[in-house]
């Protein structure tokens, strides 16, 4: 199985969200060498254009990549799959892949330049989502796959 | 604005969900007058069918409807908006009924019957998600939904 790495912009404050990070990481080092990283966020002035930011933290995060990472950038605009097709997709990649890299944004989302060098860029929703729920979802949907890809029951 | 009633089947058992539920309901609570109505779950046996759980919990939660109610129900399947589109579809709806009820089903989902006895059926994802987490993320958009009515910034 591949290496898995997480790259979020900032770090988690809602405390309830930290908790739920904290409990659906425990449940994916069973399954799979994890690395979580968290990138600083820009200083927003007003008046900083966002597209500035943007930049910015893309250069933060390129910093964390593997040159063999595969890149999944996260992006409301991106393809949404179902949980099932979720999985199977990533069991393909693992057969051809040793590391897969996901990379969350900060409250202005990813550069575009970021999701042009991706990969791909995986949706979780239409709708939007604070940058900090969208880490947990996806620690959740990672979790749900890996029993999926082993056959085993989900544990609530 | 409407009166709104979110119908779940079970209490929420992870804690860090618990808090997150909290903490929107919390928000939510200066833009609507809200109930949250939890429902009995049905207790499986093994070789309980599935199909027969579903409908003794609908029938717990239709008991939960007030004549008025326009029936949201929740549903991978349903119709999947994006956040902007969600609030006005909502501010629509405030123009012409004065009672929306969300209908959350079990770890098993809602029954067809229920979802076909709904006003409409409204996916936050084409993932599967816990009956849990999918709390957490329809009171994220309802907040999200409200100020974005209410033209205010969003609060992280």
């Amino acid at each position: 199985m591949f290496k898995l790495k997480i790259i979020v912009v900032d770090r988690t404050r809602a405390d309830f969200l930290r908790a739920g990070e904290t409990f659906y990481l425990n449940r994916l080092k069973r399954y799979t060498d994890l690395s979580w990283m968290e990138v600083k966020p820009v200083k927003m002035n007003k008046g900083t254009p966002e597209a500035e930011v943007r930049s910015k933290e893309a250069g933060a995060i390129v910093k964390r990549f593997h040159p063999r990472d595969y890149l999944v950038a996260l992006d409301r605009t991106g393809t949404a799959y179902d949980s099932e097709g979720f999985a199977g997709h990533l069991e393909k990649l693992s057969f051809s892949r040793d590391r897969l890299a996901f990379i969350i944004g900060g409250p202005l989302g990813l550069s575009g330049d970021l999701l042009k060098q991706a990969n791909e860029v995986f949706s979780l929703s239409k709708l939007t989502l604070t940058h900090e729920m969208i880490r947990l979802f996806l620690l959740e949907q990672l979790y749900r796959a890996f029993t999926i890809i082993h056959h085993e029951k989900y544990h609530k």
